[in-house]
């Protein structure tokens, strides 16, 4: 006998998910017949949902149910900086905080010769048309205190600098080889504060 | 910012999953933002069809598209051997093995006092009731080999033995391909009680 064809259709999507085994697959989708009814159309619309109504903000590259986001379309947001982070969930974190007031710009990732990530394959094209009319004056660099964040930094760094806007990074406030999605609110608020020009 | 509203039910509906917390939920919620739209909908009906098209069989208590299921209607599996297991998983554990030929019968549990669980909340009466027409020879009991799963077996053979049916339970020995230096006491104990004479 063979798991009946429903099941075995949930436990295969389960198993495309990052970290989730057949095993641990298989567990969940028997979790979801017991499962009430209500929960799991919830679950399967809230699925839809963020493929259908979400989209890439075509300024900034965070998530976005309308085109500019909430924050790009802020009227009382300093146009003056922006802040450059590797992924969406960095936009969310810094937020947190209460403190920046600025722009967001996503990278959607690093560079990682490793992972055969170059230059072409993150947002970097639109954060340069960003900063051609003058408005910007400073571009913060927040990629995580890895390896990759600090290259993509200083990739990013040359590339900007050289228009006459300041560069800088945010302060190893951070601990080394953590990333920003962990970091607590002080730790990102002293890492903001003691941020330093590039050279 | 939060995240936007699909994100953010999508992320509770992931949380809801046993082991998974707010964390690992936002990963994954992000993960199906970049999944190929037609894994996401295939993903989100699978959800939908194992709520609205299975069932449990009501002979024998297994997961099945008709009632009753597969095994319960193969007129070519024998009547008269019963093999009690303590959730759906173990009968296709079993089943992979290709050599059982009766019927099963699935408790949805085992006997936990820890846990409040009693025999009032598994599935008993209906294996009960199979019993009754003399046509069941032997009923072949392998819950887990762990205190509750012992209990029960226990809990089973005195209600099942005085109709007169044969009460069996699996073996418990050695796992095949182990090594006797790395077995439990517990273990070694039971493989030694459970010697057969070699001819």
């Amino acid at each position: 006998m063979q798991y009946p064809e429903p099941i075995a259709h949930l436990i295969d999507s389960f198993s495309k998910l990052p970290g989730i085994g057949r095993k641990t697959a298989s567990r969940l989708a028997f979790y979801i017949l017991d499962m009430d009814e209500g929960d799991v159309l919830q679950f399967a619309n809230a699925l839809i949902d963020v493929k259908r109504e979400l989209q890439y903000c075509s300024v900034c590259g965070n998530i976005t149910q309308d085109d500019p986001c909430e924050i790009c379309a802020d009227p009382n947001r300093n146009n003056e900086q922006i802040l450059v982070v590797e992924q969406i969930r960095d936009v969310v974190s810094m937020e947190r905080m209460h403190e920046f007031t600025g722009k967001y710009h996503v990278l959607h990732g690093v560079l990682s010769p490793m992972d055969g990530t170059g230059p072409e394959d993150l947002n970097i094209p639109s954060l340069l048309t960003r900063l051609q009319d003058e408005t910007v004056k400073e571009v913060i660099i927040a990629t995580n205190a890895t390896a990759e964040g600090e290259a993509t930094a200083t990739y990013l760094s040359r590339l900007i600098k050289p228009a006459g806007i300041k560069v800088s990074r945010i302060a190893y406030g951070l601990s080394v080889g953590s990333d920003i999605e962990y970091a607590d609110e002080m730790t990102l608020m002293r890492a903001l504060e003691g941020r330093r020009e590039i050279d």
